[in-house]
């Protein structure tokens, strides 16, 4: 299966245009409205926050993924979150706003804020965005787009692939924003992703489903979990290939593609990390299971006393073993071994390092690959994090004041 | 029901005596040996840590808690964990020297350590430390055994209250040490408490699961779980009560005085967390039950963006709600209050601050009570937490280096 890597992000496929505008909603200036529109109309899947308080937007795109949609709508500055029946009369305001900017009054768009939350959005800045957006849609705004649904991201986060169905070559492309808040479920996330595959309904649920699981909800920054986390796949069959049906190769092959787009913007979400000073894959084999794998992978990605020891450069596998136990997970304590970055720091459940110097060495690179085998299957599964800085716990003390 | 704080920790109930002894284990030559014995031999129901990891000492103490207990021995600097077989020989031949230490050699001991994973115990060090502690044991002998099971602890803790059962007067009294990685299930921490009473071993067993449920496991400093922790509670009889029975009056009398004394050092350990700058109570009111009410409290207590916003001085009521609704638990967004400090910061799931001036007041006092109302029933819980400073995070990333 040949997945090639391609230029552009949400306009990478055939039919997308995309824009940014600022409005004001951020003080600074910057982009803070973006618009992405499908010709023609798509067949939309998205996945949201399963946290119980859920933003407005994201109450209004349940509603509305379901049609042929138009295109998506997306502001940053504020996050429309914990504001009520106006909160939502506000969101539906930008859904509407936004398919007339781009000439498609008809058809439906999804929406979705970040930001502030419990704040209402100031809205006619950000119809007068949508305006202004709709006016500068073309293929090359993709990161205008990407810059426009940036908070506290420090790089516009864009990928884009193209993959063959039959003969014919179908693109998949897409933006992101993280940055802090990054938990299982796609806690403060938000990804749009376009294709111009023609593809059935049920397969791009299937291949979407699988897709975020192994990407964005292999992720976590600090284990808290947004009220507005949305991933939207947009597929609006301009490739022309073959219809793609559910539990067929061309499906396996797009869903291969659609895995890629999402892990490379998993990645990028991760290592734009708030004020983090070292990229992290946690990695956990030999599980008898997937669920057990992730589990045991996140308990100690999860961990702050991992991430504060990562922070200091410190391989302290006494703590990394002790988060892995929390996992309340099935293995043998007296078998797991762990390794950093390929050298070897417990073995049997006990001590095991051979080589101090260059364990000293590799603590300091930037990127840190642990692996805990726990010897009991052949299962595994990987999750990315960060370390806890000074830096970060200084930054969200002071983020909203 | 009437509860009197008394003076005194481990030794304030009759027949028990105690002392601490430094051995060398921690570099600075601070006590670091704790022995507490009992005369008559105690009965004894222990609470272990969780965490599939366990130290040599915690499966030590599960296989002896059984027996007639004639006292415990407790040691600081070395955890005693992920040291495989050699880890538990080290912890049976303490509990050996124990025993005869305290002229018992025929009683059974129980055995804690606290202190660094994954290094061997200097054994020869600990058992002579086990010697002259015995030489030294007393009734006044409590404060330096609080103080030799100490580890980034800054004071000693320990508590103690009468209760009447029947015309006799009862003492529960303990010691405890916290201070990091203190998570749901008694994560680091060592609590010893005794008591003099009289009481069958289900009511023993029930009372002190009821107190460990409402004290040390709604306690969250950092959301990791030890490989060691260890509740024990030692009963000998000595005030001559009438022999208390499970369900009856007299075991609700003990259980909550009990319940009292872990409340107390549970309180103490958070009061002392690892470089913490505000002691948080998170109290979930008006849920459906008292699972969902300790659930959603945990979640907000655990909630790095709620800790770090409180280190911040900021009332950041979004976060709350969205930690809140990360629980996975049943409740209607759209009804939720939140206060802080007894000031509305949230009504009915939107911004409802009052006094913007007295909340930037109250949010700079040092205790800090969140109360998160679900209104759906009547159920509550609370759990204590600390801020996430920026001193937490530096401790951390070079406790062990």
């Amino acid at each position: 299966m040949d997945i090639k890597q391609i230029e552009g992000g949400v306009t990478a496929a055939m039919g997308f245009t995309a824009a940014g505008a600022a409005c004001g909603v951020k003080k600074s200036g910057a982009l803070d409205v973006a618009l992405v529109a499908s010709e023609p109309a798509a067949k939309a899947y998205a996945m949201f926050t399963t946290n119980t308080v859920k933003a407005a937007p994201v109450i209004v795109s349940i509603s509305r993924s379901g049609g042929r949609i138009g295109g998506v709508v997306i502001s940053s500055g504020n996050a429309n979150a914990c504001t009520g029946t106006q909160g939502i009369d506000d969101a539906e305001a930008m859904c509407a706003a936004a398919a007339k900017a781009c000439g498609k009054a008809d058809e439906s768009f999804l929406v979705a804020s970040t930001g502030v939350i419990g704040a209402y959005l100031p809205l006619d800045k950000i119809l007068t965005g949508i305006e202004t957006a709709g006016q500068s849609l073309s293929r090359g705004g993709n990161r205008a787009a990407a810059a426009a649904i940036m908070t506290t991201d420090t790089v516009i986060k864009e990928s884009a692939v193209e993959v063959v169905i039959g003969r014919r070559t179908v693109r998949i492309g897409g933006m992101a924003k993280g940055v802090g808040m990054i938990a299982p479920n796609m806690a403060t996330m938000i990804a749009a992703v376009t294709t111009d595959a023609d593809i059935c309904r049920h397969a791009l649920e299937e291949a979407t489903r699988a897709a975020v699981e192994t990407s964005f909800n292999c992720v976590t920054i600090d284990g808290d979990m947004s009220t507005n986390d949305t991933v939207f796949v947009l597929a609006n069959g301009a490739a022309g290939n073959t219809h793609i049906l559910r539990q067929t190769k061309a499906a396996e092959t797009f869903q291969a593609g659609l895995a890629a787009v999402m892990a490379d913007l998993a990645e990028k979400m991760v290592r734009d990390g708030e004020e983090a000073t070292k990229f992290v894959r946690v990695s956990v084999t030999g599980a008898d299971c997937y669920a057990t794998a992730k589990k045991v992978a996140m308990k100690v990605a999860e961990s702050l006393l991992v991430k504060c020891a990562l922070f200091g450069t410190d391989a302290n596998w006494g703590r990394i073993a002790a988060a892995a136990g929390a996992a309340d997970a099935d293995f043998d304590p007296q078998r797991i071994d762990i390794a950093i970055n390929g050298l070897r720091i417990m073995r049997d459940g006990g001590a095991a390092i051979e080589d101090q110097a260059a364990l000293d060495k590799t603590m300091k690179e930037r990127d840190i690959q642990i692996v805990v085998d726990l010897k009991q299957g052949s299962a595994a599964a990987s999750v990315l994090t960060t370390d806890l800085s000074v830096g970060y716990v200084k930054f969200n003390a002071h983020y909203r004041t």
